[in-house]
């Protein structure tokens, strides 16, 4: 039996990063800084359709955890606090913001040693074929049953496109052939990053692996948006179906910020922000 | 004084990827994987005249450290042996390959927990104001005294696009607004990725702060790639120029693949695979 926990901690990482662009600085500058960015809004489509509702932060949106029969996974991003012990030389940790920086840091009281925290970036493949999109069932939690591209964590000594493709044939046992970027979308709220690549099946192969129930073909009309498993799914689904409308897709950079403490399964609670194209 | 230690570890993952994707899956499919990706090659120009000779892991590309006066800032990437205790009880870890895994964990051997590690994101600005960009002159080792794009860490709780102006305001005490995803560079051998977005002033006021000895503009001519800090700044700056020369600037994706063993102050020691475009 699987047996896994997530960790996805609340972040006060933007009221720091706010506090911290706003400070003065030693420089010929008097100006302060405005977090305000050049955000091309989309237009009125499916894409912003989004119902703002508040929802939690607990999860959602997170990915296949590695599956494990003996062991407990744990893929912490943000709760520092959580970290008490130095995983170098065992000695308990302090909660502190270290001279010089302004997050909160996990700092061992024995070697001074920082553990520090960073997003964790989630790669995966968006693989058309002849008018379909491959998507997988999934068999774990969160969001068992419900259906995803196939993606997961990046790992060490991989590049983002050979994780994709990893994770594919991991999760739907499919070849496939990274053809070009189609997004990378921050969740800045849980610390993950998406990074989509466009794919094309090597041969019709394909069959679901253990964290999957089901891979299947979809036709673009219909891809079941009411049964997807991620707020970073339900977007990418909708910005490739908004560029083949528009004859031409294209890549897409943005930000989905998701409504603290609103439910885990409304996968529409967020805005996009800072959609950004080259 | 700035005490500061990195760790860059080697890392199997390649082989291990490799292992997984080419062994049989209890699928339909008969067929194995092929790692070889739809690459674009570029056509013959700057950007593939790297010489390709060997380099070392160590530190070579990788980003300026947190600063901190009091303690010690270590920035782990792959080298799981040195995870040593658990970080939530303290337990002492063994180094297994999970069932169900293919990669080396720590693993505690009280409670279970495993500890991933995954690549972290280095996000920065490409500055351009009337022809020229906006480089710093690095104050902190590696690549003391080197020239580099303002970038470093994405910290959780930010967007990529937040974090490369925070950057930007640290290192160079610039304002910035970002106007459209220009890069992302996999280093797999050191677990990172490059994200660069092209930016432009908000106004002439830039001073250098505490990690950066100078910033300048150059204009394209005097781009001093002689004495550049990393591969990663390299590659992001002759694509730049490329695109303007073809006319267009347009989003890469792409993977920078380091010589094991050469000298880490040989930024062109390097190939550039996957490269794709949208």
């Amino acid at each position: 039996m699987l047996k896994a926990v997530q960790i996805l901690g609340w972040s006060s990482g933007l009221t720091i990063i706010s506090q911290r662009l706003t400070k003065t600085r030693n420089s010929s500058s008097s100006s302060t800084i405005s977090l305000k960015l050049s955000t091309f809004s989309s237009s009125p489509r499916r894409i912003l359709s989004f119902i703002p509702t508040r929802m939690s932060s607990s999860q959602s949106g997170s990915d296949p955890l590695p599956k494990s029969q003996t062991f407990v996974s744990v893929q912490s991003s943000g709760d520092v606090r959580k970290i008490k012990f130095c995983q170098w030389c065992g000695g308990p940790t302090k909660h502190e913001i270290p001279d010089g920086e302004e997050k909160l840091r996990a700092i061992c009281t024995h070697c001074g040693k920082i553990a520090y925290q960073n997003p964790k970036m989630v790669v995966g493949c968006l693989i058309v074929h002849e008018e379909k999109v491959l998507l997988c069932k999934r068999n774990i939690q969160p969001s068992h049953g419900l259906w995803t591209l196939p993606a997961g964590y990046l790992e060490v000594g991989e590049s983002a496109a050979e994780g994709a493709m990893r994770e594919t044939w991991e999760e739907a046992g499919a070849t496939v052939e990274v053809i070009s970027p189609f997004a990378q979308l921050d969740i800045p709220l849980i610390g993950q990053t998406y990074v989509i690549f466009l794919a094309r099946l090597k041969n019709l192969d394909f069959a679901p692996g253990p964290e999957s129930l089901e891979c299947r073909l979809f036709g673009l009309d219909d891809i079941p948006f009411d049964s997807l498993a991620f707020s970073s799914i339900y977007v990418t689904l909708n910005l490739y179906l908004e560029d083949l409308k528009k004859g031409k897709v294209k890549f897409h950079y943005g930000t989905i910020n998701k409504r603290p403490g609103s439910s885990p399964s409304d996968i529409r609670a967020f805005t996009l922000d800072y959609h950004l194209q080259p």
